[in-house]
């Protein structure tokens, strides 16, 4: 299982794939940002965004796309631009005919840390322990891509056994 | 000058096209509006809103879009979505290279009816008669969809005269 994570943003899109076989150790495939220029005009910034997202997907070829949930209250001023980001990388995955998920900032810091209330540090420090990398990915922002194609896998991995339980416990009552 | 205006959202994307000559009086080309299930994948629904306004863009070539201007403030339990509409419209009109400008809902009453405190049913009347319709463009969102772009042909319009105005001062200080 191939996972893209997405760490939306107009001035830094943080991207990192990830891959895990069945019963091995996830390792990291690629990381790094798509980058636009502050004083470039909204819409071509995330024109810019569309082209360097494809590249990815169309290189390192997922099987699905995580993608950070952006909320209204985290912060005022950016949030417009960073779900517009967050939108058009859904878009695209869609194009692909990838399956696309959302998942929060503390949904992924609780399934790399333990803790929905790490800091940047714990989960960078977990992020390179897990990958067994010689430090965290960077900048912070590929990083966080990276720990929320991490997240999917696991979270996608528990829901998985919870739908085989689910199976397993409905043939015992059928039975 | 035709304007194609986008009233973003994921259940219904209003959009509008209008067109004026110099000199002339705006008149209405078309609105309707781009729908999606709300059952569908979100990541989807983006994929058919691109896919509709990508439609409308080819077959109404407007000169420029206009795009309402989302707020954190507005909706916080609706805001990402249109967040993301919105980023799919930039993104669609900045492919075909138009300029892409926002405007917010205060701007367009304020344009379409001299107050920005304007209701609804306001804009909708004052809609009706600019481009002397029988009744405003139905649903509302591709009536907001027309005001916007008669707003952003307005703006443009003083904008322009701006310019002019600034330019023939420059010339006569010059002389």
């Amino acid at each position: 299982m191939r996972v893209l994570g997405v760490d939306p943003g107009l001035t830094r899109c943080g991207v990192g794939v990830v891959e895990q076989t069945p019963g091995g150790r996830p390792s990291l495939i690629e990381a790094g940002v798509v980058r636009t220029p502050p004083d470039m005009d909204p819409s071509r910034r995330l024109l810019v965004i569309e082209q360097g997202l494809e590249q990815w997907l169309t290189k390192f070829e997922p099987q699905a796309v995580a993608v950070e949930r952006v909320f209204a209250q985290q912060n005022l001023h950016s949030v417009t631009g960073t779900a517009q980001a967050a939108g058009v990388a859904m878009l695209v995955a869609a194009r692909h005919n990838l399956p696309v998920v959302t998942h929060t900032p503390t949904e992924v810091k609780a399934a790399i840390t333990g803790s929905g209330g790490a800091d940047k540090a714990q989960v960078g420090a977990m992020v390179t322990r897990i990958l067994r990398l010689e430090g965290p990915p960077r900048p912070a922002d590929a990083a966080d891509a990276v720990a929320l194609a991490l997240c999917h896998l696991w979270r996608g991995g528990a829901n998985n056994r919870y739908a085989a339980a689910q199976a397993a416990a409905t043939r015992k009552v059928a039975s």
